[in-house]
């Protein structure tokens, strides 16, 4: 059988990542990394608004060339690589990050007119400028369109694409006139090397679409005119302007366009698999199938499931995302986060003790000899709002249970503890709504290095925690869509069985532990239901976070 | 008029000071310090037993005379002193510090047979190991003598008397039965100096006999033989060999001995002032009067009041000690206190940033810029449990409200905030059974030094925060009681007039900052009720604390 390498590109938030894999068995074969040159690594930020995230879409293109050439440069270093062999190209990207385009597909920001300013180039996934228009969009869908607002857990959110768009035409009402489109980046990219222009032609991949623009099958695709009319009606004209249908990978997005094939010195007519986005591209490349629950852990996470699209799921209160065909073709694609987990340990180690990464060494170190229970201590994992189950921003941390001689150590585990049980709680409601879980598979740097970490979550959601193989699950994951796109595997399932791995090293419940944990994860869901505001909760204190977040506000204000 | 100066004798955890002063003003005009010899500091330690602190009862006779003559020494350096005009001797001590005593008043601990045996000398104030006894106390107290828990704000505490006398009995029982009585360090001192040899002539004063012996007019005394019984048989035949009576102010405890008059170079026969504790003393040398709450402020705090005994002051719930006379002549002494202030601080500061002396002052500076409510952060002050008004060790620290923004110096502010949210509670507890306080005397180094502290107090307390002149007020306020017992002066008030002042600087209470903390109070009122399990409390977390503690025990111990 002739050699096949698919290539996987993934575009992070601050960088671009393009990485060439053997079709055979996911060995990698080259790799390389492209810094985007704009803004702050990357970021265009604005001094005076500190929700504000943009990207300049010229870093996509500059990157697209540069880093796929860097890594197809550093494989033809390997023995018998050669360009001719790359048979597809996967692309994932970071989402909702939307950008205006003009009637040619061109990005407005890549036009000398639009250059610069900052409403024309693409929201950034983290870009929270929407936030009014996020409520907005929430209150008229409970009101008026209930079903929008089901599968995405109740809540739509300022990170999402509507609320970008809508904020362009509140604020910048030229840009949003100027555009004659709106783009995902991870339809972008795609469309880019399949040298589409007309932006009615490009194939827009139902992971941003379901997930961040309330389409679906079910009502027709995107939310109706009617509805975009009570928002504002340039929205119900644009929608005429933007895309009927969206599909899962289960077809290509593209081929690949001569002038890109000569550029890149691959062969012109390969397929482009269909965009997708990195977290989900992470689940694929992690070996996600049903019963596994794939967990990227960063600053936040980002879990992901699948349950076959044969058996209707139903929609699962809290979770914020389950869309047919966005992970994988063929399966319900389940998303959930927590908002803070690499995030609240940062906090700690680098925020209140003022340490550096010895730091974090020394305390999981510390944290180790603490047995489960042993510290009294019980915290909330809400320091940066609650993402799943609770989909609230507005709730904020709390520790209980420290004595005077309380270590920062024990705080340290006592954090660890509380975004495991925070896991716990998505995986039970999961279970609860027919979407069991079994298996854990973890990516990310704390995955890999931090085995306090992972035995603590081990022990508390009582399953096996795997470790991803690969440290760039995205890019495998996205090598593997143009894997299948080529031909080269019949199925994503198959691709998986050859492409994917685990790492060695697993962590297994200890049951000792597991009981006590039990027992602590009763309190810390005392408290959860209580400050989170669940109805029917044994405690009472359904505003007091919010009332002490107003405070804060308006003290601060003034 | 002749010149008349006053001693002051104040016996602290780690040192003996005695002080001289001025009876016309309270001019200091001689002082020295002793630290005792023995032990850690003074303290007697078991390292088998965390909870043990006993004290050398030498170290206290060989200070009384090294700090008397180094402070008449000092003095003799001012122009015009001279020992035979010192009039009066005034004592105060920490308690309740109990000793075993033979028939003439000798310290067992003094006898070669009983020398370096922990059991046979003094039982420190910090002193825990009776808890088993004072649980049972207070268990048998409630079931069968109500009354006798009253005065003391409902539960029997294992620092004091009969926890220690009786942890003694079942301990070592050999040392028990060769004590003739046991005495405490305030009533012991003045006995000396007096040369009373025969413990049934000991004047005892009412301080250490009613807040913490449960001793009562009310009753006729100690409490009855048919209730000492359902202890231990022996504790009521010890009562026999205690005392009938216990004294206030109004009396002296004795006269100078020939002995220690030669040994001092003082007058024979001058009047010994009734014994006292430190606080209360302490309280006199502040200025205590109707209106005024003195806080002494250190690790933990000591609140003390007066109201007079004209009027019938009811118990108040949680309040540890009510006691007719028992800080000035005339008045109802009431006694409350925080279990942490200082310590909180020092646990945050020193245990989890690590730092040193010179990060308490950073931090406060910080903690300066931040207005009232805008750091969003209620804490609760129990990181050593409440001492009143919910009277509970089994309670813990709780903090809420931070995101990943919190700052150290935030947190910082918050357990200073808790703190006087903590006194603000014990003050409305007071106003509300007939004891209003209208302001407030901090003595200690907190109230001297740290600025934001102080002004955070007269915010959330809403009174002025007014410093207390001398830094050695219960050496002042002793060495009042020695003036007044000479005659010197016809009463307490009037001695106070004259010898007391307040230091120049005062915090006066800030309405914005007020309103905001009115409102921030409610929170921590919630945050309270609910985990202090307040009957009837909004939210219902009454055992969340006292569960979490159990399984840190269970898990700590196996």
């Amino acid at each position: 059988m002739a050699k096949a390498y698919a290539l996987g590109i993934d575009y992070g938030t601050n960088s671009v990542r393009a990485l060439v894999v053997d079709c055979a068995d996911g060995r990698e074969v080259g790799t390389c990394v492209f810094d985007y040159p704009s803004g702050e690594q990357g970021i265009l930020l604005d001094p005076k608004d500190p929700h504000l995230a943009r990207q300049n879409p010229a870093d996509y293109v500059v990157g697209l060339e540069a880093s796929v050439d860097g890594a197809l440069a550093a494989a033809e270093k390997q023995p018998g690589f050669t360009r001719s062999e790359v048979v597809g190209i996967g692309v994932d990207t970071t989402g909702s990050t939307p950008m205006p385009v003009d009637g040619m597909n061109v990005p407005l920001a890549l036009d000398p007119r639009w250059k610069g300013n900052l409403a024309a180039q693409a929201y950034l996934w983290k870009d929270h400028t929407g936030a009014e228009e996020a409520a907005a969009i929430t209150k008229t869908a409970a009101e008026h369109a209930p079903r929008y607002l089901a599968p995405i857990g109740g809540t739509y959110s300022s990170e999402w694409f509507w609320s970008k768009v809508w904020h362009c035409l509140k604020e910048a009402p030229n840009v949003f006139a100027a555009a004659h489109s709106w783009v995902e980046l991870a339809d972008y990219v795609p469309a880019v090397l399949a040298g589409i222009s007309d932006p009615a032609r490009i194939q827009r991949c139902v992971c941003a679409a379901g997930h961040k623009a309330m389409y679906s099958d079910a009502w027709g695709g995107l939310p109706a005119k009617d509805f975009l009319k009570r928002l504002d009606p340039k929205l119900a004209d644009l929608r005429d302007r933007l895309y009927e249908k969206a599909y899962a990978a289960d077809r290509p997005a593209g081929t690949l366009s001569s002038e890109w094939a000569k550029k890149l010195g691959l062969r012109a007519g390969i397929p482009i698999a269909m965009g997708g986005f990195d977290a989900h591209y992470g689940a694929v490349g992690s070996g996600v199938r049903s019963g596994t629950l794939v967990k990227i852990i960063g600053t936040s996470t980002c879990d992901c499931a699948v349950a076959s699209a044969k058996e209707k799921v139903r929609d699962v209160p809290g979770i914020c995302g389950i869309v047919n065909g966005s992970i994988m073709p063929g399966y319900y694609g389940i998303e959930a986060g927590q908002s803070a987990v690499g995030d609240i340990l940062k906090w700690w180690v680098e925020g209140v003790c003022e340490g550096d990464e010895k730091l974090h060494t020394a305390l999981s170190a510390e944290a180790a000899s603490v047995r489960p229970g042993q510290s009294g201590l019980v915290a909330l994992d809400w320091n940066n709002g609650n993402r799943t189950i609770l989909v609230d921003p507005l709730l904020s941390g709390l520790l209980v249970g420290q004595t005077l001689h309380t270590t920062r150590a024990e705080v340290y585990r006592a954090l660890i503890e509380a975004t495991a049980y925070g896991a716990r709680a998505i995986i039970e409601r999961m279970s609860e709504y027919g979407v069991p879980i079994e298996r854990v598979v973890c990516c990310g740097g704390i995955a890999e290095k931090n085995a306090v970490f992972m035995q603590i979550y081990a022990d508390v959601l009582g399953r096996p925690m795997l470790v991803a193989g690969s440290p760039q699950t995205p890019a495998l994951g996205a090598a593997i869509a143009a894997a299948v796109a080529a031909g080269a595997h019949p199925t994503f399932e198959a691709a998986q069985e050859e492409m994917t791995e685990l790492k060695e090293k697993r962590y297994t419940p200890d049951p000792k532990a597991k009981r006590v944990y039990d027992e602590l994860y009763g309190v810390y869901r005392e408290l959860h239901d209580s400050f989170g505001g669940v109805p029917g909760a044994k405690g009472d204190f359904p505003t007091l976070m919010k009332r002490l977040l107003a405070i804060r506000e308006r003290e601060t204000a003034h």
